[in-house]
């Protein structure tokens, strides 16, 4: 039964016995963590061939017969270049394979257009203002990084199929100091929607009023599909943004972070050749060349994008289990109360939950109380703030099913408490 | 004989013999490099035990318990910074670890000064003017970086125990734009002169006129020894500093590129703990962390710091024929024309060779012409310019002692050929 159809005394009646299960649970001094994006151990145990990949008398030439113990080769080897296109969809004509870490790329792709601009255009750091569209909620990691450089950001609603690109063209048209847009395309951190073609489509042919204005399209999930059978294709952004004129109006990250080793995979930025000149040549000044070893370790490893299909089959083999043991506590013990939203999303490492208005970050704050340490309220939003404080993040990749059971009951009592206590005070 | 003392004709007459030398050689289509400080395949194969540390049943825990196969753990690994700190003779708790490229963090160092300014004064993109010093001869990458973001370079002369200090001295008290200097204090590039414990004790009591003024001490050498007998210790620069009323004057790096493989080893910062604290803010929005997984291998492999001492004398034995080869050919036909001087270096990359003036940029190319590429002539000097064109950075550690032998003997035709050319049109 919905709890807004119930009495005051049957609300009450609840709540004593909540609070009674929560001073149980509390007793019990859990430890869990739902955090983080982090994948669980039996997810890296996947990867441990890996380290048998190579041993002392391996021949360490790439396919150009570079050795790729030594220095060179700057922009990454070229089957590298194939391995990361294939995963992002774009041709490795378009690709420079880094060292370990994407969020690093999209960092450094700020870092350089404050210092010294986009393809020629005023610096950042010399205009009085720099503004950027971030459609919420979204990735916390992505606004730390616009936040740092100072830059102003705007909320855009993220919808079912993307971000409501009625308000997206209209700023990016009218507002020359709109420099950028965080994207995850596909099962989007942390709602797990995916842009519809349609979306794409628009995205590619917005009609900025700055020259410098890019797309930073991180395809964080690329390959990270639950279901063998339901598995999410989008455009190729690329492609779009030349169909529609645009051919320098994006820049696509993605890495192997949670396909292999997270910190020890490998790392791709997609741009136009346009852009990838800039790049390349602040690179040069930057850094000698990354870790080509590792970039063949990925490659002769997976051999082929099949390789890296048929490995993300078994992650999504262990996480089907993790999404469902929340999903299913979800379902039995908050649909009926029809006291909280959430989605079920076919891919990526969240579970996002839409409490009632003014209680995420109670419900968070008595989750840490009892144990168990979940995504800060807010941090969905650019500076860790949501309007509504109505949005948790749920990463249910770290933990055990068995854990995430009882992570699960743990946080469906705290949002029944609080959203009690709310119904109550009003 | 000195070439000075000898007659017109008799110069002459060696010219004309020198040039069939030169036509000789020239048809013979060698192909030659000795331009860049790059590791020979024999030296990489030193470190190939490094690929049997790991295999697929290894516990990949660190000393504190954590899985480095995960994220986490942004700053490096304890037992990590441990062998980096010894590298450096600097204590762990200053250090850093980081990815696989010291000149990345050198980089990134000057980046977020010049973002968001060092320990909260003023960004450098703010001022009107930033000044850098250069001791030359120096390394051609760390002027690139300076140069890049739009830093006015003055150089100071080299001297045999490090850079000129009274002029360093005067420069960095009276002006507040000057707000680093690049120093390889061991085994200089590419003088491979070493800091005497004075210009040590007197960099660290340096009175900067800025207060954001930093040493930027590249101890990319400091195990690079070419003997066992003859190691050259330094001071070490951070406690000098802490005992001069300095403590937060100076960025040390090291990597261990050249330990074991250029691009795939391990780099680090070491510092002050108050210009760490906003390092670590930055690095925070900028990475999640390094690769881990690769710390453990280094540490895995070395041991500890003997074990590192150890390696690197594989390394001096494969290194000392190569620079052997160079010398006693320079030893053999250059010394008593007397028209050149070289260094004899104790450890390092390089020889520096000096030329007559006007001279340099004549012989590398004539070098070039005969398929013998050499560093670029004016590299080791800001804006590649050389203003008596009379260096010659010679890098021996890529050839095989035999190759070696044969691009001496091209180089030193081309210097006898120049020079005698430079003498008669005089």
């Amino acid at each position: 039964m919905a709890y807004r159809d119930l009495s005051e005394r049957e609300l009450r009646k609840r709540l004593e016995y909540l609070r009674e299960q929560y001073e149980e649970i509390c007793a019990e001094e859990v430890s869990l963590d739902m955090s983080r994006g982090k994948p669980g151990t039996d997810q890296l145990d996947i990867s441990m061939g890996m380290f048998d990949v190579f041993h002392s008398s391996y021949d360490f030439k790439d396919e150009s017969g570079f050795d790729v113990r030594n220095y060179g080769v700057m922009d990454g080897i070229s089957e590298a270049k194939r391995l990361m296109a294939e995963i992002m969809d774009v041709s490795p004509k378009n690709v420079i394979v880094y060292g370990n870490s994407s969020l690093n790329i999209m960092y450094d792709t700020v870092a350089r257009s404050y210092a010294e601009g986009v393809m020629g255009s005023t610096p950042w750091c010399q205009l009085e203002k720099v503004k950027w569209l971030c459609p919420v909620p979204g990735y916390d990691r992505h606004f730390a990084v616009t936040e740092h450089f100072g830059i102003e950001m705007i909320t855009v609603p993220l919808l079912e199929d993307g971000p409501d690109m009625d308000i997206v063209e209209k700023l990016v048209s009218e507002d020359d100091a709109i420099k950028g847009i965080w994207c995850v395309p596909k099962y989007s951190n942390p709602t797990g929607i995916c842009y519809s073609d349609e979306v794409v489509k628009r995205m590619a042919a917005l009609k900025p009023a700055a020259e410098d204005f890019r797309i930073y399209w991180d395809n964080a999930y690329a390959v990270h599909h639950l279901y063998e059978e339901e598995q999410v294709k989008i455009l190729d952004i690329l492609e779009e943004c030349r169909k529609a004129g645009n051919p320098d109006m994006v820049f696509e990250f993605a890495s192997t972070s949670k396909v292999t080793f997270p910190g020890s995979g490998i790392a791709a930025l997609a741009a136009s050749k346009e852009n990838l000149k800039p790049i390349k040549k602040q690179m040069s000044v930057q850094t000698i060349g990354h870790d080509k070893i590792n970039q063949l370790r990925h490659v002769r490893y997976f051999k082929d994008f099949d390789g890296i299909k048929a490995h993300m089959m078994k992650h999504a083999k262990l996480m089907r289990p993790k999404f469902q043991a929340v999903l299913n506590e979800f379902d039995a013990e908050l649909k009926d109360a029809d006291i909280a939203k959430w989605t079920n999303p076919l891919g990526g490492y969240f579970i996002s939950l839409d409490v009632m208005d003014g209680c995420a970050k109670k419900i968070v704050q008595m989750c840490k109380n009892a144990g168990m340490v979940l995504t800060g309220a807010g941090a969905t939003y650019p500076y860790g703030n949501d309007p509504t404080d109505s949005n948790i993040r749920i990463a249910p990749s770290y933990a055990t099913p068995e854990e995430l059971l009882m992570a699960s009951r743990i946080l469906v009592i705290c949002v029944k408490i609080v959203t009690i206590e709310k119904m109550l005070n009003e």
